[in-house]
C-alpha cells in the first residue's frame, strides 16, 4: 500500500506522546532524579522552603480558603445532606437556615439562597466571609462523621450574596407589613442607634423591616461599618461588602449620621431622650485598646502600634471607598513582633506583611492548645510564613536610637493546677523593629461613661445587659455588639441586634398599647422578585404556582398531601387508586437508589428505580380524603390519579367516583411500567393507541371535570400516543411516566430489587434527573406536535431551573416525586423563589449575559480572580512549579508598583426591569421554534474550542478526549501542560464536555469554512 | 365526619415535629443561648478547651486522616481527573501510576488497583499509610488548583491494598519469566541483603520477580521490616501490614534470616563473597542515634530516651506479632519535652501520650518554617494537644534526686543572612520528667564500618553510591535506604530497592555474559488472577476478551482503532460508514456534557448526548483501513458497522465490500436515532420489524460473515425487533444504540447543543451511565426471549463491574463509548483485570459474603473500626456532643485496661479456589432466571429496616424520606439524632437509597406478616 490509512502521520504521533499508555513492566527512576523532577510539577508549597512565597507588599486581594467559584459552590452545595433538625442551623447565632439556603445553591437558585440568608441575618455575606464557622455552624456539621469532612458553609455563604449582589436588586419591606398610611401611631416613633457596626446595622434593618420608619444610626467615624470597616483586613472582607449591606438596610428608609458620638461632649442617653428618641440603642463596641505598663510611651514613630491604631490606617489606605480618610499604608520593614493570640493578632500578622514587614513573629502568653484565635486564621498565618511563640510574656521593649530594637519576655509556664506563671529570671529577647500589640479592648473613656448615665454598669465597667431581651437597666434602652458582654464575633453581634429589635419593638408597641404575639414575628428578606406571581391557568382551574406532587411515594396518603398543601405545593395529584376489586398488595424491597451517577451515596441521587405498584389503599379512603382535602385547600389544586383494566364500567365508576368526591380534575394512569401491565392495567393500556383513545372517551362521557392522560415514554412514538388521548377528549396528558429499566445486578448475578428468598425480580420504573433529557423530549415533541394542549410534566423536576425547562419546551405544569424523596417537602420553597427569580431576572437589563441566575464566569483559579498574565507578561504561565513562581513574582511586582490610593469604589446601582415580567404562561412552549428536525441545523455555522490558558488547570482531559474520542485536534504542552487546539478541531465539544472548570473551554465561530476529512476521495 | 384521614394522629404528629417546616418568620434565639446549644451537637473539638480530648494509654488504634472506608473511597477515587501525563505520578519515588490505580478503585475493581500499586512498589500498602504526599503525590496533584483541594492519594492507596489484603491471595512469577528449568544458571546466582527493611524487601521482591532463586535476607534484629516495625507506631503502621508485604515477597522464594547482622563478628562483605554471594545490597540503615554532648550520661532511669530506644520499646509492646521480644511500654508520666522537628520526634510526641505522658512539649531549634516534618504529621501531634516550642536551643540537663527535672535551652535567632545564632544568655528551662531526643540517626559503630571495606566511603562515613545505578565502589555491591544517602522517606527506600535490583540484574547477567535491554523491565505484580482466560467465542468468532469500542466518536479513525488494538481492547466496531453517495457533514457543536447527575463538571459525566452523525469518511477510506488492521491485529476482531436507506441494492454493495475489505463481521445500524432518521436511514429502518427483517434478509443473502443488527431502544418493544432480526437471520443483535433525549435548555430556552445563529437543535442520543438501566433491560429480555441468540450489549458499561452485569443479562460481548470519553483506551487494562477478578473471587471460599470485589462493610466511621456501644455500655450513643465525651471516656478505659502484650496477631491465610475459575461463557445469562414478571415475586417474604446506630452519622435523611414519601415508619430522638425503624416499617427500602452511609441501614426479614393499610374497610 501506498501510505498506511491506519498509521497516524508523524506529527500526530508526536502530538500523543504524552497520551496515556498501557505500561508492560513497572516504571523506573532513581529517587535522586524524582526528587528534581517534583519540582517541576509543584503545585503546593515546599515544605523545604523557610522563607519562600511571593512578596505581599500592597497585596489586598482576598485569601480566604473559603472562597468559591460558582463550580465548586455547586460540588460543595450537593454535598450538603439537608439534615433533618440540621444541627449546622442550631449552632449559628442568627439561626440560619443553612440546609435551606445550600439546597437552593445546589438548585442554582442564587437568589433563594441569599434571600434564606439574609432574612435571618442581614449581615450575611459579611458573616459568610469572617465566620469563624468551626467554632459555629460547621462545628455540628453531621459531615464530620465522614472522612470527606464537614461543608464549608461560609464559603457558599458568601458565594451565594454575592451572585445575589450582582443582581442589583434593593430591599422592599415585606407585604405583610400595612402601607404608611394604614401603619399604626407607634411605628413613628424615633429610634436612635449608636455606633454603625455589625449590631447597629442588623438592629436597625429589623426594625426597618417591621415597618418603623424614624431610624436613625450616630457613628462617630467619617466612615460607617465599625470593625468590620476599621479592623477586618481588606483581604477578609472588602469594604464593597460593609456597603452593600449597609445600602440594603438604607432601602427600608434608615438613616446615618456620621461624626456624632454617644460621649458626654456630643449624644447622651439623656440628650438622646431629650430630642424624643423613645428608644436607644447602644452598639458602640469597645473603643479603647488594651495596654500594658511597658508600652505606656511607645510611639509610631518608635515602631510601637496598637491593634486600634494599626488595622484602622491599613483599612483606610487598602479599602477602596471606605472613607475620604485615606492615607498611606503604614511603612514597615524588618522583624515585627505581633502580641497577642486573639483574631486580631493574626490579622495584625497578615496585615504587617503586607506593609513591608520582612518576616513576622506572633508572640503569646499561652500555649497553642489555648490559642483564642479560630484555626482557619492561626491557619492563614501559617501559611504566609509568619512565626509562633508561645509561653512567653512581655517584659519590656528595647529601644536603639529612639527606636524599637528588640521586644525582651519571660517565659510563661503552666502549673499543674493549671495557673499561669511567669518566670522572671528565664529572659528571652527577640529582635525586631516594629510590636504591634493586639490584646483586645475595654471601654476605659470616662466621657462615653458618662453618656451611658444612668444605666447600672458590671464590675467590669459594661451596661449590665439582659441577655434574652439585650435591654439594659433602663427601660427603652437596649444594647448590643462588644458592648453587651456576650458576643465575641460578628455574627454574635448581628444577633444581639437582631434580639434587641423584636425587644425594641416590644417596647414600643407596649407605650402605644399595642400587643404583639409572644413568638417573635421578624420579618424575611424581600425584594420585588418574590411579588412575582407565579400562578397559572390550565383547563380553566387556577394553580396557584405550577409545581405539585406527582403520583407517587411522596402523596402515599391524604395527610402527606394535607401536609404538602401546608408547605405550599401548587397541586397533589394522589397516589394512584382503583377499585377495590383491583387493590394491590406491595412487594418489599421496592424503591431502591438508582447507579446512574456513580457511587453517590445518600441524597441527590440522580435516580431512583421502583416496583411500587398504585396505593394500597381503599377507593372510599381517597374519595373521602379528596372531599376533606379539598374542603381545607379550596385555592389548591387536587387531582385524582385513577386506573381501571379496559373496562367501561370501571373507569365510568371509579371516573365518577372521584368527581363526586370533589377532584378538581383526573388523571388516568395509563403508564405504571411494572406491575400492574400484567394484570391489564398500567401500561398495558398506554402504549396503544386505540385503547388510550377508548378509555378517555369513557372517562369524557362520564365526568365533567378536566382529565389528564398520564402517559409512559415505553413506546417507539408518544406523540401518537397524545394524539389518541386529544382525540378521546382528554383535557391533556402528564408526560411522562417512569421508564422502564433493570437498575443493577449484584456481582453475583442478583438483582436489587430482589425480592424473597429467590432474590427475584422485575423490569421497574426509573424516575429522577436520568431520565429528564427523555422527559424533555416527549414533552417538547407532543407540544409541537399539538400546539396549545395542556401538558403535565415530569421526569427529573428538581429544581426551578429543570422546571423552566420543562415550561419552555411546552410544559403547563410541572410534577415532582424523585426531588422530593432526596429531600423533603420544603423544596416548594425553593422551588417558587427559585421560579420568581428566574422570570424576574429576564427582565433585568443587567443580566443579558446570566444562564438563569448564574452570572458569567469570571476569569479565576480557586474562586480568585486570575489576570490575564499573557497581556502583562506576553506569554501564557501554567500554575505550578517554576511557572507558578513566575507568575507570582509579577503579580508582586505589579502590587507593588500599584497606587492603593488612587482605586475607585464600585458605586452600587439599583437595576429596575426593562419590562414587565413574564408569567408562566408567557414562558409556556418558548423552546418549542428552536427545536426542529436535523436537517434545519446549519451545517456551515462551525465552532471551534478556545481554552483560557490562566484558568486551565493542566489535567489534559481536553487532550485525551480529543485523542482517543476524537480529532487529536489538541496538543499538550510536555513541561507546561497548556492545551493548544490547532486546526484539526472540527468543533465537536467533547473537550468542553469533560473539562472540569466552567467556561475553561469556550466554543466560538470557525473563521474557514469547515471540510471534513473524508479519508480518500470520495467516489462519484 | 366522624375521623378525619387527612388528618396525622397525635403519635404521628408527635413524630413529625423534627420534620423540616417552612418557616414564615427569622428564627431569634438570643446569642447566649446558642452558645450553649452548640455545646450539644458539637462534632470538633472545642477551640477553647485546651486540655480536652481523650486519654489516649495504650490507645494505639489508627490515628490517620488520611484512612478511607469503601464509600469515602469511591467517592475521592471519583473526583479524581486522571489527567494526562499526571504529575502525581511523576511525583512519586516508585512511580506510581496513581492516576491507574485511582481509575480502578472508581470502577470497583479494587485487585486492578493493587495490581498497578504492588507492581510498582512492593509496599504499597506501608507507603499509602506513611508517606509524606504532601510532599510527593499530592504535591503536584493539579486539584490543587481547584477550591476542592488534592486527592488524598495515601488514603486511596491504602484502601486499595487493604481490600487486595483480605483477599488473600498470593503473589506468583511474571508469565514471562521463564519456568525453572528453562531459566539460564545466572539466575541461581546467590544474592544477600543486609538488613531486612524497605530497601531490602524491594529490591528483593523485584529481584524474585526477575527469576532469581537464591536469594536471602540478613537481619541482625529477631523481627523483620526494619524501621516500618521499630520506629513507626502501630497507629501510623500496623504490624500486620508489615508482615502482609514480607509474606508476598517470600511468596517469590525469597529467604529471611533472623539474627546475623552486619558487622566485623558476624557477616561482612568478604565473609560473604567468600560464601559465594555473587551480588550484596546493603539495606542496613542507620543504626545509631545522633545524641548531643548533654545527654551523654543520661540514662532511662532518669527519664531519658533517644528516639532510637524509645519507638522500638513501644512498638514491641504495641504491635501484636512483631517478635517475641515483647516488653511492657515505657511507663511516662507528667510532662514530656520531645527534641526535635522531624517526624520522628512527632511519632515519639504522639507515642509518650500514649505511655502515660500528661503533657508533651515538641521543641525544637528552628521556626515553623522550616520544620522537617511534613504538615500532615504535625498536624496529628497538634490535634493530640501537644505543644510546641520553636527556637530552643538544648543547654543542659537539670536533674533532681537523680532523676530529670528540667531541660534548659538557650533562644536560637536567624540572623538576616539566614544564619542561626544561639545566644547563651537567653535561657529557658522547660519542667520535665522525660526528655526523648529526636535528633537523627547516623552509620557510627565501627564494627558495621569494618564489614563495609573495601567500599570507598563518603566525608559522612557512608558509602559512595551511584545515585543512578545504586552501586558502590565495589563490583557487585549495591546500597539503599538511609545508608545510601539519598532516600528520606520510606519510599524512597523503597525506590533504591528497586533501582538496585535492576542493577543487580545487569551486574548478574553480565557476570554471565547475557545481556539484557536497556530500558528497565521490571515485571509487575502477578497474582493467579491474572492468568484467567477472558476469551469469549460469538458466532465462530474468538473475541480474546468481551470489551470493545462501540462504533461511536472512539473509532472516528481508523489510526485510532490501531491505537486501540494496541491498548488491548479485544474487538472494534468502526464508526458507522456508508456508501458515498450517502456521505455525510457534521454540525457543530454536536456532543455535549450530561446533565443527569447534576452539576459534575469534567470526567465522571454520567451521559452525553450527540447529534453526531455517521463517519465522514469514504466507504473505501474505511475498506482499506479494514484490510490494514486485520492485516496487523489478527487476532482481535473488527467489526463493520454499516448504514444505508432501505434499499437492497446499497446494502447488498455495501455488506460485500466491507466483507471483502476483511471485516470479521458486520454491525447494521438500524438505529442512529438523530439526523439519519431523516434520510430513511437509522433508526427509521429499526422502529418497524419488516423492515428489520428485510434488511437482514438482504444482508444475509449478500455475506457469508456473522452480523449483527444494532438496535434502537427508542421502540414500545425491543424484543419484537430484535425477533424480526433473528428472522432475518441475523447472527445477533447489538442492545442499544443511544436514548433519543433532549438534554438541557438554558434559562433563555436555547438549548445546548444549539447550532448557528439561530440557535436551534434537534433530539440527540443519549449515552452513558445515565441509560444503563435501559440498557440492562433490553439485553436481558432480548436473552429471555431469544435464549442462545448473541447480543453485544451498550449502553454504559464503564467498569468490569457494569460489563459482569451485561453478561449476567445475557450480553457475550461488550461495546463501550462514555467511558472512553470520559477517559481514555488504557481503560481496557482495568475492565480486564476488573473482570478477571470479579471471575476469579467467585471461586475463592473466602469471598462468599462480598459483592463483587467489596468485601462487607465493617461497623465503622471515618474508616476506622466502630466497637458496639450498646454491647459494652447497654445503650447507643451519638458520635457528638455530649454522647461523643461519653463514648470517647468509656473506649478510653477499655483501651486503659487491656492487656497490649496479650493481643494476637492475625495469621495470614493463603486461599485457594474451591472451583475452577467460570469462563465468560459461564457468565452469561446467569442472571435471567431471576428476572420475571412482577406477579411472579413474593408478597409474602416482605423485609424491613433495620439501622445501625454506631455507623450512623444522625443525619436523619432516613427519618425525612420515610416521612415525606414513605410511612412515617422512623423516629429520630430530638437529643440523640439517633433514628429507630418503627412497626410501621412497610419494606419500601427508601431510605436505605438515600442513607449516605453504605450499610449503616439493612433490609432485614420481617418477622410479622406484611398487612397493607387500606384505610377504609375494603368493599366486598
Amino acid at each position: 500500500m501506498a501510505t498506511c490509512l491506519s498509521i497516524d502521520p508523524p506529527d500526530i504521533e508526536a502530538l500523543l506522546a504524552l497520551n496515556p499508555r498501557i505500561k508492560p513492566y513497572a516504571s523506573l527512576v532513581p529517587s535522586a532524579q524524582t526528587k528534581k523532577n517534583k519540582k517541576q510539577w509543584k503545585r503546593n508549597t515546599d515544605k523545604k522552603c523557610g522563607t519562600c512565597g511571593p512578596d505581599l507588599t500592597n497585596d489586598f486581594e482576598d485569601i480566604k480558603h473559603t472562597t468559591l467559584s460558582e463550580r465548586a459552590a455547586l460540588r460543595e452545595a450537593e454535598r450538603c445532606l439537608k439534615c433533618a433538625d440540621a444541627p449546622c442551623q442550631k449552632s449559628c447565632p442568627t439561626q440560619l437556615d443553612v440546609k435551606s439556603f445550600i439546597t437552593s445553591i445546589s438548585n442554582k437558585n442564587f437568589y433563594g439562597s441569599a434571600r434564606q440568608i439574609l432574612s435571618d441575618n442581614p449581615l450575611g455575606l459579611t458573616c459568610g466571609m469572617v465566620c469563624p464557622t468551626s467554632d459555629l455552624c460547621v462545628g455540628g456539621c453531621n459531615l464530620y462523621a465522614t472522612e470527606e469532612g464537614p461543608i464549608n458553609i461560609g464559603g457558599l455563604q458568601q458565594f451565594a450574596v454575592e451572585v445575589f449582589k450582582q443582581m442589583q436588586l434593593r430591599q422592599v419591606l415585606s407585604p405583610e407589613v400595612l402601607p404608611p398610611g394604614e401603619r399604626p401611631e407607634s411605628f413613628s416613633a424615633r429610634v436612635a442607634l449608636l455606633g454603625c457596626g455589625p449590631a447597629s446595622i442588623s438592629c436597625a434593618t429589623f426594625l426597618g423591616r417591621l415597618g418603623y420608619t424614624d431610624i436613625t444610626i450616630f457613628e462617630k467615624e467619617q466612615y460607617i461599618g465599625g470593625l468590620s470597616s476599621s479592623e477586618i483586613p481588606q483581604y477578609r472582607l472588602p469594604y464593597d461588602v460593609v456597603s452593600f449591606e449597609i445600602d440594603l438596610m438604607k432601602d427600608l428608609g434608615v438613616k446615618i449620621v456620621t461624626g456624632r458620638s454617644f460621649s458626654q461632649q456630643d449624644l447622651t442617653l439623656k440628650s438622646l431622650k431629650a430630642d424624643g428618641y423613645e428608644a436607644v440603642f447602644l452598639g458602640i463596641g469597645l473603643p479603647q485598646p488594651k495596654k500594658i505598663a511597658i508600652f505606656e510611651n511607645l510611639t509610631e514613630e518608635m515602631g510601637f502600634y496598637t491593634s486600634k491604631d494599626f488595622l484602622p490606617r491599613v483599612a483606610a489606605a487598602s479599602k477602596p471607598g471606605m472613607c475620604s480618610c485615606k492615607s498611606q499604608l503604614p511603612q514597615l520593614s524588618g522583624n515585627v513582633v505581633v502580641l497577642g493570640a486573639g483574631d486580631t493578632a493574626f490579622d495584625c500578622a497578615t496585615s504587617a506583611l503586607r506593609c513591608g514587614a520582612r518576616r513576622v513573629f506572633v508572640v503569646f502568653r499561652k500555649g497553642f492548645t489555648n490559642i483564642r484565635a479560630v484555626p482557619e486564621e492561626v491557619e492563614l498565618a501559617r501559611e504566609e510564613r509568619c512565626e509562633f511563640v508561645p509561653f512567653m510574656e512581655p517584659l519590656q521593649v528595647v529601644l536603639r536610637d529612639g527606636r524599637i530594637a528588640a521586644a525582651e519576655f519571660c517565659r510563661a509556664e503552666q502549673d499543674e493546677t493549671g495557673r499561669w506563671l511567669a518566670d522572671p529570671d528565664q529572659v528571652n529577647r527577640i529582635k525586631c523593629d516594629y510590636i504591634i500589640s493586639a490584646f483586645g479592648s475595654g471601654l476605659t473613656d470616662d466621657s462615653v461613661l458618662a453618656a451611658m448615665a444612668p444605666l447600672k454598669l458590671t464590675s467590669w465597667g459594661l451596661p449590665e445587659v439582659d441577655t434574652v431581651t439585650m435591654g439594659t437597666s433602663e427601660e427603652g434602652v437596649f444594647a448590643g455588639g462588644d458592648l453587651a458582654g456576650v458576643a465575641e464575633t460578628t455574627v454574635e453581634s448581628v444577633n444581639d441586634g437582631k434580639t434587641a429589635a423584636w425587644s425594641i419593638h416590644k417596647y414600643l408597641q407596649s407605650l402605644h398599647g399595642i400587643p404583639i404575639p409572644a413568638e417573635p414575628r421578624l420579618p424575611k428578606f424581600y425584594t420585588d422578585v418574590d411579588s412575582v406571581d407565579l400562578s397559572v391557568d390550565i383547563c380553566g382551574l387556577r394553580f396557584p404556582n405550577p409545581f405539585g406532587l406527582a403520583s407517587a411515594p411522596p402523596t402515599t396518603s391524604a395527610p402527606m398531601i394535607r401536609r404538602a398543601y401546608q408547605a405550599g405545593w401548587g397541586f397533589n395529584v394522589t397516589k394512584t387508586f382503583s377499585l377495590d376489586k383491583d387493590l394491590v398488595t406491595n412487594v418489599s424491597p421496592r424503591i431502591v437508589r438508582g447507579t446512574t451517577s456513580g457511587h453517590t451515596f445518600g441524597p441527590g441521587q440522580s435516580s431512583f428505580l421502583n416496583i411500587e405498584l398504585i396505593s394500597e389503599k381503599t377507593c372510599e379512603y381517597w374519595c373521602r380524603s379528596i372531599t376533606e382535602l379539598k374542603h381545607d385547600f379550596p385555592d389548591q389544586i387536587l387531582i385524582a390519579s385513577i386506573m381501571c383494566g379496559y373496562s367501561e364500567e370501571d373507569w365510568t365508576k371509579l371516573a365518577k367516583m372521584a368527581e363526586a368526591a370533589g377532584a378538581d380534575a383526573l388523571e388516568l394512569n395509563l403508564s405504571c411500567p411494572h406491575g400492574m401491565g400484567e394484570r391489564g392495567m398500567g401500561l398495558a393500556c398506554g402504549q396503544d393507541t386505540e385503547l388510550v383513545r377508548g378509555i378517555c372517551q369513557w372517562v369524557r362521557a362520564a365526568v365533567k371535570i378536566p382529565f389528564f392522560a398520564k402517559l409512559t415514554p415505553n413506546v417507539t412514538n408518544i406523540v401518537d400516543i397524545a394524539k389518541a388521548a386529544k382525540e378521546g377528549q382528554a383535557d391533556g396528558v402528564t408526560a411522562t411516566n417512569t421508564v422502564s429499566g433493570l437498575m443493577m445486578l449484584k456481582s453475583n448475578a442478583v438483582a436489587w430489587p430482589a425480592v424473597g428468598h429467590e432474590t427475584k425480580t422485575t423490569y421497574g420504573g426509573v424516575s429522577g434527573n436520568a431520565i429528564r433529557p427523555i422527559a424533555l423530549r416527549a414533552v417538547s415533541a407532543i407540544a409541537r406536535a399539538l400546539p396549545g394542549f395542556p401538558i403535565l410534566a415530569t421526569g427529573g423536576i428538581n429544581s426551578a431551573e429543570a422546571g423552566l425547562q420543562f415550561l419552555h419546551a411546552g410544559a403547563s405544569a410541572l410534577q415532582v416525586c424523585s426531588a422530593v424523596q432526596n429531600q423533603d417537602f420544603t423544596l416548594i420553597d425553593d422551588f417558587c423563589s427559585g421560579l420568581r427569580a428566574l422570570l424576574y431576572l429576564q427582565t433585568m437589563p443587567n443580566t443579558d449575559d446570566w444562564d438563569g441566575q448564574s452570572p458569567p464566569t469570571p476569569r479565576h483559579q480557586l474562586g480568585k480572580p486570575v489576570p490575564g498574565i499573557k497581556q502583562i507578561i506576553g506569554k501564557d504561565l501554567a500554575n505550578f512549579g517554576p511557572y507558578k513562581e513566575e507568575r507570582d513574582r509579577v503579580l508582586a511586582e505589579q502590587h507593588k508598583a500599584a497606587d492603593l490610593l488612587a482605586r475607585q469604589p464600585p458605586a452600587r446601582q439599583v437595576v429596575k426591569p426593562t419590562m414587565s415580567v413574564p408569567s408562566v404562561a408567557d414562558t409556556i412552549g418558548r423552546a418549542l421554534p428552536m427545536i426542529g428536525a436535523y436537517n434545519e441545523l446549519s451545517n456551515q455555522e462551525h465552532k471551534v474550542a478556545l481554552i483560557d490558558k490562566d484558568m486551565c488547570i493542566n489535567c489534559g482531559k481536553c487532550y485525551m478526549v480529543c485523542n482517543d474520542s476524537g480529532y487529536q485536534a489538541i496538543e499538550l504542552d510536555r513541561k507546561t501542560h497548556l492545551p493548544l487546539v490547532n486546526s484539526d478541531c472540527t468543533g465537536c465539544t467533547l473537550c468542553v464536555s469533560v473539562c472540569p472548570i466552567i467556561d475553561c473551554i469556550k466554543m466560538v465561530q470557525r473563521d474557514t469554512p469547515y471540510e471534513p476529512k473524508r479519508g480518500m476521495p470520495v467516489s462519484a
